[in-house]
């Protein structure tokens, strides 16, 4: 064990702790320990079942924030997984276990980024902050989003923040997120009146009356995108009409579908367009309708250029700023005005079974972040 | 008890026996000791769980046939019942029992015309007979149309045949059943790729690609309907696909339609048509084909004007033949080249709770029955 980085290590206590949505598993205690021994103020923020952390070294502005979660999607279907998910295992110099990548490699490196920083640079500008919470994979009600309402009531602003969600594809840092499309969610109820199929006069079909409506929906042109966001899409995730029996004329068709957006539309013009569709088509319906999130950019300013300048100065090649994929508890930080960018480990693995990380690539983040610090805060 | 009419009281008998599909509770037999007294041979033909009667009275031809169905369907929300369905009961000359009027009053009937027929008309020409099943009501797998098969295998043919089925609306005998719609039912799977709404272009959404398609299919023009049917008419009665979850695009979609058709048309035509219009949009799907029956229609013949003659003597108004509705066991005698029409009492509430007829249009419907022997067999 003498030979493991303290990033891995510390990957490997994080593994250890069964934290599966919304627990947390002591996983935030043993941060705030190593925080508070470098200077941070430590602050429990704990709304209904959710753990949350907030840390703060120093008071004075500019804040430089790490954003993450400590809690892990569950491990699915056991008997599929080589090593037990929560028995971190390094095998080829590859660290498997649940949280590997989605996030625990991320909060570690954060740590140990931090740590030499802070010894290097005791006296470093501004502030650093730590904003962690166990409900990232689930319901994010209690988690980021009640943690920024506190800092906003109190008029404590984030000015630049760095999330750990592992944005990588084929090599770390070859991508970073600078922004996420919005989410918008419709759930459409269109009436008829239920009959039998041999009597279809007395009866009226919703699948039928809706049917014109929903192919043109499908194919509608929303936008363009733009430079930094693909256009926005609209996807039918799920659609029930019948009672099962084949010869009974439905009452009553269900539909679920889901905006992505980009920053060319808002969420009201989609709801308003949507409502425009059904009403040229003389429907019977209702929608009651579930806004996920905003979307966000950061097209440029200090961060990303910190970034950016990080990234190729430790592995030296340039890293590819995007914007796809899907939503992150930056959402809930960019609309307060902060700078924020995804940075962490090859995504490939997340949520599936056998969830793995490069143990180099985690040394290798951690550089980066020390040095996105050294940027920005010195 | 001394006032009700024998055609009343044998309604209540039967009744009285829970014979939900596919049970028969004895009916059969009851049925076949009084047919026996009047000179019929008995013949029951069990087909794995369904019982059946067939009873003949001479071997002779012209055959004329009383068809019908001892089963009937649950008795539903026992406690919206306002007298025990199992309990025949007579409130205000309202006869009250699960199958009263589908069909077990029609059975009563035939039996009480019969007797009366035979009796006054021993050396009837020609033969009667009774086609009975206890499956009308369930899958009609093992009843009508096995009777059908054992009596074609041995060349024995149905001239006329009246099915006891509940033709009338609102008053006995002013609606007679002279044929029937097909029925052809389609299970169509849209093969498309399941993913992530926030990765449109690595998925394929089946209800995307299906939904112009079902959108022509439900406003698409089948024929014209004929002097004697409706337009053949298309209804899509279940729908279904996705996972449950907002943000995965469905891999699949299950579309289950139906259509009643008229003789204008056949299964074959209107099978090529369902394939013609999903290859035409390309789409990757399968079809699974059920032919519940084919259309028939006795649109002239001596069964028909003696059916209008009988019921015209007896109610002093005229029948309106019609070919609405849903499928009836006659879709399975009429192939075998027999006249077929139904008559029976008001349907307004058979397959409901509170079932009832009326004891004085049972004995109506008794002395139609009769007429209408005294026309073919005299
Ligand atoms: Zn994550
Ligand atoms: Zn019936």
């Amino acid at each position: 064990m003498s030979q493991l980085s303290e990033v891995t290590q510390l990957a490997m206590d994080l593994i250890a702790r069964e934290s599966v949505t919304p627990e947390d598993a002591g996983c935030q205690q043993m941060m705030a320990e190593y925080l508070g021994q470098l200077g941070f103020d430590i602050e429990p923020m704990v709304f209904e079942d959710t753990t949350n952390l907030w840390a703060r070294r120093n008071q004075s502005g500019p804040l430089f924030c790490f954003a993450g979660h400590t809690d892990v999607v569950p491990a699915g279907n056991l008997s599929h997984w080589h090593t037990p998910p929560f028995e971190p295992t390094i095998i080829d110099g590859v660290l498997h276990g649940r949280g590997a990548a989605d996030m625990k490699g991320s909060l570690a490196a954060m740590l140990v980024a931090t740590k030499r920083f802070v010894n290097k640079h005791p006296e470093h500008k501004g502030s650093i902050a730590y904003l962690i919470t166990s409900d990232e994979e689930g319901p994010f009600i209690n988690g980021t989003t009640r943690v920024i309402d506190t800092l906003e009531a109190r008029n404590e602003k984030i000015t630049w923040c760095v999330v750990g969600e592992p944005s990588s594809t084929a090599k770390l840092g070859d991508i970073i997120k600078n922004g996420r499309r919005g989410s918008l969610t419709g759930d459409l109820h269109v009436h008829g009146v239920q009959g039998h199929v041999a009597y279809p006069h007395l009866a009226e079909n919703p699948v039928h009356s809706a049917a014109p409506a929903l192919a043109e929906l499908s194919q509608m042109h929303w936008d363009n995108g733009n430079e930094f966001f693909p256009p926005t899409s609209f996807q039918i995730a799920n659609i029930e009409a019948g009672t099962g029996a084949p010869n009974v004329i439905p009452g009553e068709l269900h539909v679920q579908f889901n905006f992505r957006y980009c920053t060319e539309t808002h969420a009201e013009d989609l709801k308003q367009r949507v409502h425009n569709l059904f009403d040229k088509y003389g429907l019977n319906y209702d929608i009651s309708w579930v806004h996920n999130g905003s979307p966000f950019l950061t097209d440029h300013g200090e961060l990303l250029s910190a970034t950016c300048s990080a990234i190729e100065a430790v592995t030296g090649y340039a890293t590819d700023p995007q914007t796809s994929g899907g939503t992150s508890d930056g959402r809930f930080i960019a609309p307060t005005g902060a700078e924020v960018i995804e940075l962490g480990p090859i995504n490939a693995t997340i949520h599936k079974v056998n969830e793995c990380v490069s143990v180099a690539d985690l040394d290798t983040l951690a550089d980066c972040y020390e040095q996105i610090m050294e940027r920005l805060l010195c």
